[in-house]
């Protein structure tokens, strides 16, 4: 994915990602309430205990919490718990952790290598998962030994429960573990009206990254065992791997802020149906083709080459994909309705004008 | 040394680390204020750029500047960037980086080997660290590639100008090179006077971490590379080693705080005041001894055995060294004079009475 | 690739690799007469000095010599020379490096990333290699750093001299080092009629595999770095990862028997030509195709379902690729006339009884 | 160590290591008889599966059989099987592991870091094991994972069956596996005069080392898991690790060679008995001697500095020891008693002139 390297931004303008808006009140309230007075460190303040505690009720499971800086981290350590240097990971041939993270899953793994299996609208299938790991079993093939499982997926999509069991299934029929990349988790939630709980034990998880700063913190995310069996020792990993924080709180207290009145899915409610604004005014736009069902806070559309240069020259801030003439729009929780609207607009006009020649 | 494991401090009795306290208040305003609006992610935000050039004009120098999430990312991918799976690293024997890393370096390196040379209330002399370079030269020993300098050091020392010089310039013989651990890099500011960009040339850095949450940051360090050379690239070994932070500016914003009416070396010029007068009043007391010179803001110190008993019973939080009947007590931006003097109440008033049996 | 797990050959039915063959007669004699007497160990015998003073020669060239046990590990390490763990490395999508190394190349360079080139017969291709480049320049991408070329390809093929020059160039104008993997480099040589060095040139290698276990020794590969900078404590990396053996003159004084009266090219000139004299047959048989042009010493060819059951009935050993009817046929030093045209007696009374039907 | 760089060996007068000796007759024939003819690669050869047979035959157990190219890997490999990155390795201030790897532990294992525990004459005992084990369990300090222990010890010492036994019994009770480096196990087994099973149970050992090269074989070491779960997915880490030989039949079939009649044990008992010889001489020279008890096939002596001069001038080869006036000379298989004895003569009149003065 191209890299958005504006620094300045003009206001109401930026769609390129759920991480260029700032903190949500909540956990940014709840950030600067903990800050007051001293805490011991490196996790054994008051704030991790409860937060722990509230994720596990959360997801009504006795499953052991973590919490670590950012996505890279958070997905690298995870799979590495799961594999051996010698085994392989299968993960979609679009998931973030092949196409956006630099190697991080190789480096963190000793080596690890990632198998691709071709996925529509970002979702992998049952099909292309059993082929890579029953078309060789010799030792010159790494072992595979993770199923990567991205929800909501990298296109905007997300598995329905239903996919979801038969992923789970097969992956524990052929013996893999389970991932799962919850940068995006809150809205998938969101997108399904489903309990947290229960897209974990569809897809029999075993352990989960769940994004916290593309849903409001201002750093952090969490990492949770279902089968706490995986996460023994997890506490030295993660202090060897540059990811214990010193003044735990900080990353802690702001979920605090998040899971309070559901704080956290209200905002991912939000961003879904900001995309979903989105979404209904584009296909309803000459010359602009919806690429992917907007089932949660993305959107992927066509644009006509003139289309793009005319958002480019009013300002909005947008990934796009090289030769493809296509477009990301995410939405995030402080995403208004008047820039979806604004950002229509702008579409509208651009595309109509191009129709119009 | 021994985790600091309670999760609840009795207020005002936190002499654990300078890592219990919170953000200072310039960091915290800079952090809030930071939050407004859409910033381009990933280091492409305003702050970022501005907090860069600020650290140069502080130092003096054009270098390179990067923000990692912590002490033990910063050390251990500064190390790495000097040297290849196969060297190895000199430093103390009481060096952060061999004694609570949990083999950060060793990792972050593909495996490079930490050698050890003695100390002197936790300074390194020019005589061991050579010692290390010349007494094998064959291949089945991992070739010296870099020295490792704490400054102030683990014992709450402070190398003066001298000192530094002698050992930066040992290195550049020996083919060394110089990374500097500045985890508490303003309390040595402080405690010489000199300019921070003094202490750099003095010692040949190549490359620093300056120390940002022990002096106030919520969370974050800056690396600072005053050879160029080294930087190439640095970007993507930090995405790849989970250290590049999203939402940057909450990494750089606090910064803004820090450096603006010099308020990092204001806190720094107070932890070294406090631990000043712990040192003065412990120095008064009848069977306390102070183990190494109060240059900055530790104090370590050996009490008897009835004085820890007590202490621990009226709640005062600091690290002991199992056996060794010693106290490390270590002061922040945040320790006030009121705290210092009730802790030197408990002490003597403990001690007076062990002596008098 | 599917494993050759059968352990009882038929003797004159070994067609799965180049590597069931024994040592040539040449490389054994070597091994025995230097195990005579006591030498320094560790690369310090007498034998070693020689040999990398022979294969300079040959080369004529000025490089850097190594040997290590298995090919593995000469790719690995060579590509790890010529990258930092967040770089990537480009190859084909055939590459032995990708393919068969269980994560070989990602485990040495600590998360180096194959970056995958469509090929043709096993060729990679200029254009394909510089859309890898120029795709991306965002640090979550692995920055680009080696090209990798195998010579003769996995596929049986070898690059010209101008497909090598075109590759060559546009990896330096590309800003990537040249890693050749040249496990069958001698039937490339062969294949092409030129000089070793030429090949070197043409494609502006930087550091070269190759290999001697497939040509003939009974174990070990040389490594030889045209670029000596890259080798620069080579002997260290070798070192840590396991790769310097203690009675080195084992591994180097059998390169002796292969390079005295290019014993090393007779052999590779036989293989290619017992290929060749297979894909001759081939092409004569109905309902065989061969899938591959037949350059140096391995034949692909697609046959009948009935043909490959009557082949495996028959003792004979080679390689399939699962649900394609494809078969590789590999030739060595070792093939003889005799067993070439038994195999072609039996597809073709195989083939020719399917194709009555 | 420092290391021994000269090429030429004047015959006769190497004791420098016991891997500067050739292969000894056994092998070497077995190795040769091993060439002929076709073999399936990757140890699904004949040769490799009977000489697991034999070696399980040896130790009486149904231990998992592995060979790899040498000793850094085998140990490197082994210590892997039982730690992740983040563990620790006890080892003693004079191990192999520690001071002639040039960090292969670390590398192979992705950072674990070895613990030094203190050693007399080359051997641990529990006490100092078990302080470093307990004195700190914070998760800044690697947790301790396994226990290497040398077996016959890098200083010629020989561990007792008891010495054994209290050493595994205190792993086992404080949580750690037990690895066996056996570059020089047989010495042991001749040394103890106990059946090879006998070590193993005594000292609870969980993967075993068993060193080949040094005992007559020109290339490879065996690794066995006598508890296999360790070994679970082993050799696809031995591929990985580039420690995969394909033509597996020159590192097994020599085994055969050695196994046979007891070749092994009978090589070994020389040795130890050259030892001795060389040992008893010693002792009885004026001036000289000797710093640990002769138990295997390795003397350290300290001689005066005319002495270690002379010696030189004569052409004799044994490390030295920088600055502390000793020497240790090695014997293996091959050392005769003509060397011995003419070693001595040159020590005695080098040392009676010395003491003349």
């Amino acid at each position: 994915m191209a890299s958005e390297t504006e620094t300045a931004i003009k206001p109401g303008c930026q769609f390129a990602s759920d991480n260029t808006a700032g903190a949500c009140p909540e956990a940014l309230q709840a950030f600067v309430e903990a800050n007051a007075g001293s805490q011991a460190s490196y996790g054994n303040d008051r704030y991790t205990t409860v937060v722990a505690d509230r994720l596990r009720e959360l997801f009504a499971a006795d499953c052991d919490v973590y919490f670590v800086f950012n996505g890279t981290a958070a997905n690298s350590l995870a799979v590495s718990t799961c594999c051996q240097p010698y085994h392989s990971v299968i993960c979609s041939d679009v998931a973030h952790l092949e196409t956006d993270e630099c190697g991080g899953p190789e480096f963190f793994s000793g080596g690890a290598k990632l198998l691709l299996a071709g996925s529509t609208h970002g979702k992998l299938n049952v099909a292309s998962v059993e082929e890579l790991v029953t078309r060789r079993t010799d030792i010159h093939y790494p072992k595979p030994h993770v199923l990567s499982i991205t929800q909501s997926t990298e296109m905007g999509t997300v598995y329905s429960l239903k996919e979801l069991a038969q992923l789970g299934a097969a992956a524990k029929r052929l013996g893999l573990r389970v991932h799962m990349d919850g940068a995006r988790f809150a809205n998938a939630v969101a997108s399904l009206d489903a309990a947290p709980g229960d897209i974990i034990r569809a897809a029999q998880v075993d352990v989960l990254c769940f994004g916290g700063a593309k849903i409001g913190l201002p750093v952090g995310e969490a990492v949770l065992f279902f089968d706490r069996r995986l996460a023994a020792d997890f506490a030295y990993r993660c202090k060897q791997a540059g990811q214990l924080a010193s003044k735990m709180r900080f990353l802690t207290a702001p979920w605090l802020g998040l899971l309070s009145d559901s704080a956290w899915l209200k905002h991912a409610r939000h961003g879904n149906a900001m995309a979903a604004r989105l979404a209904a005014g584009l296909s309803a736009t000459p010359g602009v083709d919806l690429l992917h069902p907007p089932d949660a806070n993305a959107v992927f559309a066509s644009l006509p080459a003139a289309v793009h240069q005319r958002l480019n020259q009013r300002g909005w801030r947008y990934y796009t994909f090289i030769g493809l003439g296509s477009a990301r729009f995410m939405c995030s929780w402080a995403t208004t309705t008047a820039e979806v609207d604004a950002l229509l607009h702008d579409i509208r006009s651009s595309a109509t004008r191009q129709a119009s020649y």
